[in-house]
């Protein structure tokens, strides 16, 4: 990693604190990742991201903010990248996966609430996140009571626009969707003083549809029987999309990809317990419970999760030739991703069943992150209707302390061996 | 009370255990409020309404059924009585408060979830409340996560018919909230068979107004101090408003109000230290703080709660000439409540503020439910801006369970003490 104390520290960085997680994370990294055997060549690319996860990434954003552009943060699959980009703004999904931030957020907000959103709290307040200090605004989302109410919290430290999403699915809700896009559209050209205009929007779609294939065909390599990758890589994969530059992303994706076609030719049958992962998202560095599944006699081959499936799947159709049709289309597909947050969200459990057939898995795992009231709620449908269609699942419900790990890892063990 | 077995039978009542809940009730009741002295002798007729609340009340609803009339429950303020009562039906908020429903919620429900969330579910799923079965039909909200998911959840036992409510309050939300509206008379038409008329909803909004009236004047007089009625009695009444029939319940609160004017004139002062109390609500039969509170040297005197203030003020306007115009006025009332579930919710802590000045009072308790992220959340903006005020605040979060009653009470007694 290069030097980048002066940055950090123009950003108002928290460098003492800083250097405590800087300490953390490359160890962590190292155990988990480049541990692993036989990983793909096209993961250095990603190793190195990650090794300068708060270095180069960080001076990029600091160059384009340097040329005036804006840099926005997210915390959520439902804002769409695509207005974003039509701003000449940048997007940057925000880290929230750490154990090293939950203290921070505490602070400020209760014990009893998902440690994602204590998280980033903590990343912000305590200072020690730079992508964090680099953002001209965060983009919240009412996708849960906790994010709703946090942001009222963090407007105290930075501006934040709150995208109002529709708690269910019918047609007066696509509307109003579009009317949220429309607000967000509006305070995107407010913030970066750039008028987003149809051929601005294509190519955002373009791009972020780019990104989106990508991601679906490194998934689509995933059925193969053995999967070409690990669940951890993949997982890092999906967690680097949400803050890596968009066609750089898709470039080197797409050229693991290619790896990954050669290497199912020549792969050799395991016999590898295959898992489906469902439930909440895993923000980076959040590798725990991939980390315990893949030490064991299995492998994760799919993730019906925001840092999965929810994020790529479904094209938003570039077709029309005004910003209201174009804005449709963004609502058509982005009302189409089946979280919790609606009620009802049946088709959730279609798509856990769905994949389950087309990944050939042998068992589902439904993870929540403690405290996540919607995702537990839902929990006993997904299980009844999966035992329905004789799909093993087992729950588990945990936050980012590693102190249930030795738990969890003997649980799904069982599982395993049930399976 | 009467022989009702027959009644409970058919109304499917699990018999059995409907015994044990009857058995603890009247005993809870004597010790927390037959107890009390120098009742005001309008206290008669909620006595004998909680003597009858699972019978005379029961019978009533029973024999409006006979006649064609329906029943629907209800679990928040923010669904519009008037519309139920425009159709002919009968409004019933339902009890959530008691532990006893909490293990069978737990069936079908995290733990860590909110305890009224679980009780309506276990009071349900066990069988054990008559009104429950009395009901036709339950209209549900999405204020929060917990509750937004127990309909789907609720939908396997009877039929739910859920209003979204916006999560912020802009113009385009009133539009919104007016076509929720619009829809639950749709619903409520299609279930009673009877055309909701302008005549009509201006009866229900008279009804419903009376009532709010009836209940105001109950809180400007606990503005005396001393408070010409404890805070536990006031509680009751406010709980009794649920489900009571309204114009009965308006005489009879009215009767009790004359009566505490005259209390009013002859009382003598103390020095009980004078309590607000805000947070979660507080559903029949919990009576749990009010009761630690009220055994030491103070006093309740308000409640910024669902089950105080947000229920009764503001009323709604009966100008209007049409359907539209009427829920436009519906809406400007019921958009009108500070409750947590919206962002930003400044509102809430304007209202503490002043009810803190207008009742006199010594000192704030904010109290929220176990797992209510929403309030929780809330808690340190609220704190904030009543230190500013000089008003002195201690939080507590607890659940139904008697298990922390100790400590809560030993931590009042230090909050009094202290201020």
């Amino acid at each position: 990693m290069g030097d980048y104390r002066k940055l950090w520290t123009d950003l108002g960085v928290d460098l003492e604190k800083h250097d405590k997680l800087c300490a953390v994370l490359p160890e962590l990294y190292g155990a988990t990742y480049l541990s692993q055997e036989n990983r793909p060549e096209g993961m250095n690319y990603f190793n190195f991201v990650v090794s300068e996860v708060h270095g180069l990434r960080i001076q990029e954003l600091d160059e384009a903010r340097k040329e005036g552009r804006k840099v926005v943060g997210t915390f959520c699959v439902f804002v769409p990248e695509e207005i974003i980009l039509a701003a000449n703004a940048i997007s940057v999904g925000l880290c929230a996966g750490s154990q090293f931030w939950v203290e921070d957020g505490e602070k400020v907000l209760p014990r009893n609430l998902c440690p994602l959103i204590k998280a980033f709290m903590g990343a912000k307040i305590g200072g020690t996140c730079p992508y964090f200090q680099s953002c001209d605004m965060v983009v919240g989302e009412t996708t849960c009571d906790g994010k709703k109410k946090a942001w009222e919290v963090l407007e105290n430290y930075l501006p934040v626009h709150v995208m109002d999403l529709p708690q269910m699915k019918r047609y007066k809700d696509y509307i109003k969707w579009s009317e949220e896009m429309k607000f967000f559209i509006e305070k995107m050209e407010e913030i970066t003083g750039n008028k987003i205009t149809v051929e601005g929007l294509k190519e955002g779609i373009r791009v972020s549809n780019e990104k989106r294939k990508a991601l679906k065909r490194l998934y689509d390599l995933r059925k193969n029987s053995p999967s070409p990758i690990s669940g951890l890589d993949s997982l890092l994969i999906s967690q680097i999309a949400f803050y890596d530059d968009p066609k750089r992303f898709t470039e080197k994706l797409n050229e693991l990809c290619d790896e990954l076609e050669e290497r199912v030719k020549n792969s050799r049958e395991n016999d590898k317990k295959r898992i489906l992962i469902t439930g909440t998202p895993m923000a980076l560095p959040n590798w725990k419970l991939h980390s315990i599944i893949e030490s064991l006699d299995a492998e994760v081959v799919v993730e019906e999760t925001c840092t999965g499936t929810r994020y790529f799947e479904n094209e938003v159709s570039p077709k029309g030739d005004t910003i209201d049709e174009l804005v449709k289309n963004l609502g058509d597909r982005y009302l189409n991703i089946n979280c919790a947050c609606f009620t009802p969200n049946t088709g959730r459990i279609d798509d856990i069943i769905k994949y389950s057939k087309e990944y050939n898995v042998d068992g589902v795992i439904d993870c929540n992150l403690s405290f996540c009231h919607t995702y537990a709620i839902e929990h006993k449908d997904v299980e009844k209707s999966l035992k329905e269609n004789n799909i093993p699942i087992m729950h588990i419900e945990t936050d980012y302390s590693t102190e249930d790990s030795g738990q969890i890892k003997t649980r799904v063990e069982a599982f395993l061996e049930m399976i």
